[in-house]
């Protein structure tokens, strides 16, 4: 296989391009496919990466019932539930992108990649862990969570549930098999879930309680392949000023400087637009000829054609 | 990276490789790694497959669990668990083996790339199942799996189980990715469980309720990849004629046409070591320039001194 000069773009998928349940994810990844494949045809070599927050705590949920049943059974650790998640969904992508490209003619190998992402045990997110998981619990089994080291939050008249730290990607462990797919011209899904997240320790990884956001590992592995492009793709068509308010407008271009201006007012949402300005940021940062494109599943064709969507540039 | 001139490898590890729970597949994939970092640093490019029989059990009971507690989930049919399977036992693999290489100064780097194999939807095999899968059930249940169609068998004292096939494997979707990897240098970890089993539909593929033998996949893997030697690594030192009889005797070499022989003689175990034998016939006779090994993990630095094991050749 020749190296191509197709332009490489890095797509990051949120929750709404893959549903909750497994019928939803198989229905949701076929209309996310034809978004994907769009961006095929557009002459773009994807590596592509997504979330696996309600995907993984359904697998640590029935992990933790099978136990309940099977006393034989040990427990599995988050590390196990995310690399079973980056199975499952990685499934779904690829296996729909293919049949929608076929249909279009296309027979670009579409592949995913397993992948290790390791993280520093000294992060501050260790010490104030943000991302609740798995199911509600009673209070006594949340007592035992806090004496086996974990933390554990109460969602008034639910229950409480346990919560882990987004700590910031290191290295991508896989990188060289990514790269050498993408370098390639095939598709790759990989670091799903953010990747599986791995503290380094002598020689080995330990799987880390721990959870890594899409957005951050998305401008890590672009910024990693040397992607011309990033592109985020969410449930709203562009970034806004003002979000949800009267005074609400579109951005259409902004460049680092203007960004950090608009993150010092307090502009973008904490949990949802925040990490994605700040993750197409530090890929601008390391990539200054790059762009960064946050859109929707939905205008993604509109955005390529320059009438949707937000694009920062350094 | 450069094409390497190392000799290429295709290993098949079998249960006794991985262990039956997450902790126990924990220890036992440490103790894999290391027969595998022997073959790697012998000089062997290695492509590993794996089976996954007690991991897809487990992932498919807990899936059925969850469902029982969580009424608001949907089914996991088989494709998805195993899809799930190759994430969880992929992500031990390389973790282990990584570590294991880098303890002796090895920064080769290995990936698991999820994979999809097709299978004929009028092979055989779909009309005489015969993979038991799953957990117990009552007869209410097993009488329910019916009426969905699917195949189940009483273990008298125990309750039903389901059984799926175990279809030929037809073409491995993925296998430009792996061979890529391959090409380069890489260990790659594919086809775990045998594949992912799928049957063409128009422009898509199906999941389908079955089982590929990961023997077979392991065969038709290294005809694919133009491997120089198929290991297939397993609980017995070598092939034995007589097993288990006094006359009991190892075999050192055999060609196909011997082999042959002695599978009309009804030689080798119908579930064990007749589907080895037929998976390196199968690779002999598509490259009959290569070798097949069979050993087991315990016994391949030896086998590799041609001082155990059992070695087939065209």
């Amino acid at each position: 296989m020749e190296e191509t000069r197709q332009k490489k773009v890095v797509v990051a998928l949120g929750h709404n391009a893959l549903g909750y349940t497994t019928t939803e994810q198989w229905d949701a990844v076929r209309v996310t496919a034809k978004a994907l494949a769009d961006l095929v045809e557009a002459g773009y070599q994807l590596t592509i990466t997504h979330s696996n927050g309600p995907q993984v705590s359904m697998i640590h949920k029935a992990m933790t019932e099978l136990r309940r049943v099977y006393i034989d059974y040990t427990p599995a650790p988050m590390c196990v539930c995310s690399a079973m998640s980056q199975g499952y969904v990685g499934y779904d992508i690829q296996n729909a992108l293919r049949a929608e490209l076929i249909s279009r003619g296309n027979t670009t190998t579409v592949s995913t990649i397993l992948t290790q992402v390791t993280v520093d045990p000294y992060d501050e997110a260790f010490y104030a862990p943000t991302k609740k998981i798995g199911r509600y619990m009673s209070r006594e089994d949340a007592e035992n969570e806090l004496k086996k080291g974990n933390f554990v939050e109460e969602e008034p008249g639910k229950g409480f549930r346990r919560i882990v730290a987004a700590p910031k990607p290191h290295d991508i462990v896989e990188i060289d098999a990514i790269r050498l797919l993408a370098d390639n011209g095939q598709v790759v899904i990989a670091c799903g879930g953010g990747g599986i997240p791995v503290i380094p320790q002598e020689n080995a990884l330990k799987g880390a309680s721990a959870v890594i956001e899409k957005d951050a590992i998305a401008g890590k592995l672009a910024s990693d392949l040397g992607a011309d492009e990033l592109m985020i793709l969410t449930t709203v068509p562009c970034v806004y000023l003002d979000f949800g308010k009267a005074t609400q407008r579109p951005i259409e271009r902004m460049n680092i400087t203007e960004a950090r201006g608009y993150l010092s007012e307090g502009q973008f949402g904490e949990t949802n637009m925040k990490p994605k300005i700040e993750a197409a940021m530090e890929y601008l940062q390391k990539r200054p000829g790059g762009r960064a494109l946050i859109t929707s599943l939905a205008t993604v064709e509109e955005a390529l054609a320059g009438k949707a969507g937000t694009i920062l540039t350094a």
